[in-house]
């Protein structure tokens, strides 16, 4: 027989086939309609038009909008020579209650439902995670141990300058700002802190853009930024130790419980791992195997910190710290989580800070003082202190002041810290939102100071 | 001045600011206290104590558990011949109400709260929204276009026969095993489908293993998985459209939606990417860009099929399908989403899965011989049709069973179909158990049945 007869056979004995089982299946059916598809139509005809409406295409709806948003705020800010984080800090912004929720209230009630938030939160911790893990494994150690005694001396002192001024600018800020169940102490070191922070990654970034890889100026503003990376996340843990202890017994219990979780990953995990990158030296490719053993060091490292007490955070920083410096390899890994995760997961932690960030809080003159005040403290105690010690150090003027302007980036890093602020309850809203409108502008101003440094000294 | 006299000045220095600052710090704290850090135990103790309780700390635990008992369960599988997917097919049902629901039930409460499954749920979503992404990529319509009648009359009969043999089986099961609300016509149709697919991914990665990619047979079996592919995802848009509507007016209406849809990704879409990829086609390079423009057209798709009323999913697998075809990006593409994301989602949805799958609902042995005979209906409909088909065309005998035993793996492509059905209502969780069971057993089968077959034909 040719094919033909078989296909139409065939689809005839179905078509017998179907006809016969749905007329009998007619009368098997619960109850008797003569129309079936009507006598279900209350019960599911609510899903389609409220289909919109559930979790999954209310997440899909919102990465989309993120995605969109962040990709045209980019677009603006680099035709101002700006890097792109600033695009997505504004888009997280614009995203917010501060424009979007101020301006079109409904639709911002259907994109981000309350009952979403929950949702946004994880995946962007989880990106966050991510983020934090590939921020770990750029930190190239082996910098550190060249003679580098100028970056160490600026990481040193452009640490505990902006430190001391925050602890300062705290005292006058405590009162009238910080919610009432927080102690002092909580709130001046966090203020220290959250002035010290510089963007290793943005600066990064802005270094290889302004083709300054390599250069002495380059090298020394990377180093310092690294150093000063480690020291601020350190005492950031140690703070937020202090802060969720509560009690010196309790603080005690986790110290030594950290002491016991870094031991672990540097004498224990960190040879393991080095000793699995060498196995599988032969081919450059990361076998499944090697990523997934990678995943489970990364998430049980988070967990643990974040069981300790202190952001899960520091577990990813660390674990991807400790991760083997075998170039090929660090490089694909890099590439892998940060094209996907990244495009993916990292433009929700923008938008849950934005969501976070409202702007209209400000609505007093002395309110945008004091976030003016706080903007120029962080600048005076980074920027300053960065170009005093350069030049102790006989920098010239223009390497200390550009220096100083590359410390000052405070970028996404910021951001997280921010967070871990909010999330603790030492900041309120309002403190938030001028730190974060602190973190936008040093950000900002880097490029165009720069270009001014550069003009002034041609 | 030396560099240390520098660095104990500045130390000093900051130690007096700190006193002084403290010491003026107690007089403005909200409350007098001598231990502030006391005071404030009560409201922020509660955290420390249950830090592993809060959600991002519950979703870490339940991914490192998940993946953790993936990679044994596939370790074991492995050893005995079978595919890793089986092996993290059995890890969700492990994991879920069967065995660690039963066994450890306040383990089991712990880990997977009621409130965190619907996080897992959603992640377990996207990363199956990634995974048909791949899927509709990897799938190279370039071989439908040689000269594959075979493939194509195997794969006709291939879902025919077992389609037939499904409905006329649904007549037998309707009464006792459907929910009460769900018409005969989606129930039959459904059952139908579910026995007909053909795991197209495993089915790839079986005839890689087995060496047979380029030879006749592995030629044939793919391109007739692939035909049966997206006949099979065709039929069940179809049937979703139909059971989702519940009017024949809304049904029509979603077709026309559905027409629309699908014109716009083919004949605008479409080029367009084929444009961008020529653009970029000096840089073997992924873009960031492109990356994010590919993510937005991904989500869109999938999108706007959960709002039409048809899955997402089919976006995702119709987005992955006309995706350029130019070999380097695409591979490039589809190693980043597949290591990261799948490595770190595509488990939650076996673990979502699993948590469906309750075996001791089949508590009774009338309950385990339907099970037995769905299974049996399966592999004869989609083994035996394949076989016939392969013999009326004329392939040797070892070959049709090969293709007869390739053709009935039906793998993760099963449960995606079967969790669409449960969330539809279609499937009652017994029913759903007993199909999660037959795919299991047709995955199971397929390696011995083609090691019996090269014995028996040797």
């Amino acid at each position: 027989m040719k094919t033909w007869t078989w296909y139409i056979f065939s689809f005839i004995g179905l078509a017998i086939i179907l006809s016969l089982v749905f007329t009998a299946g007619n009368r098997v059916e619960h109850a008797v309609n003569l129309l079936p598809a009507v006598a279900i139509s209350s019960t599911s005809h609510a899903p389609v038009t409220e289909a919109y409406r559930n979790p999954l295409a209310i997440f899909m709806l919102q990465i989309i909008l993120i995605i969109i948003t962040a990709q045209v705020c980019i677009f603006f800010v680099r035709k101002i020579g700006q890097p792109a984080v600033m695009g997505e800090i504004i888009a997280g912004i614009l995203l917010g209650p501060s424009l979007m929720g101020a301006v079109l209230p409904q639709f911002s009630a259907f994109v981000f439902p309350a009952a979403s938030l929950g949702n946004l939160q994880i995946l962007s911790q989880v990106g966050l995670i991510l983020f934090m893990f590939v921020i770990g494994m750029e930190l190239d150690l082996d910098i550190l141990k060249e003679k580098a005694s100028t970056a160490v001396f600026i990481s040193y002192f452009s640490i505990i300058i902006p430190f001391g001024l925050g602890v300062v600018l705290s005292y006058f800020l405590y009162q009238r700002y910080t919610p009432a169940n927080i102690p002092f102490y909580a709130f001046s070191l966090f203020t220290g802190i959250a002035l010290s922070i510089t963007a290793f990654p943005v600066l990064a970034r802005i270094i290889r853009e302004r083709g300054l890889s390599g250069t002495r100026l380059g090298n020394i503003a990377i180093t310092a930024a690294a150093i000063g990376d480690i020291a601020a996340w350190c005492i950031l843990a140690f703070i937020v130790a202090i802060v969720k202890a509560g009690s010196f017994h309790s603080f005690i219990y986790t110290i030594v419980e950290i002491g016991v979780y870094v031991s672990v990953m540097l004498f224990v995990i960190k040879p393991m791992l080095a000793k699995l990158a060498f196995a599988s030296t032969d081919n450059a490719v990361l076998k499944r195997s090697v990523m997934v053993f990678i995943f489970i060091i990364l998430f049980l490292s988070a967990y643990c910190c974040e069981v300790i007490g202190i952001h899960a955070l520091f577990g990813a920083f660390l674990a991807g710290g400790i991760m083997p410096r075998k170039k090929d390899a660090i490089k694909k890994l890099i590439d892998k989580i940060e094209d996907v995760v990244l495009a993916l997961f990292l433009p929700l932690f923008f938008v849950s800070t934005g969501l976070r960030t409202q702007v209209f809080l400000l609505n007093s003159p002395a309110l945008w003082g004091v976030c003016i005040i706080i903007t120029l403290t962080a600048v005076i105690g980074k920027f300053g202190g960065s170009v005093v010690a350069a030049r102790i150090k006989n920098e010239s003027g223009k390497d200390s002041l550009s220096i100083g302007a590359l410390m000052n980036t405070r970028g996404l890093v910021e951001l997280v810290v921010l967070n871990i602020g909010y999330d603790l309850g030492i900041l309120s809203p309002q403190m938030f939102t001028m730190m974060v409108i602190m973190a936008l502008a040093t950000t900002f101003m880097t490029n165009p100071l720069l270009n001014l440094i550069n003009r002034k000294y041609r």
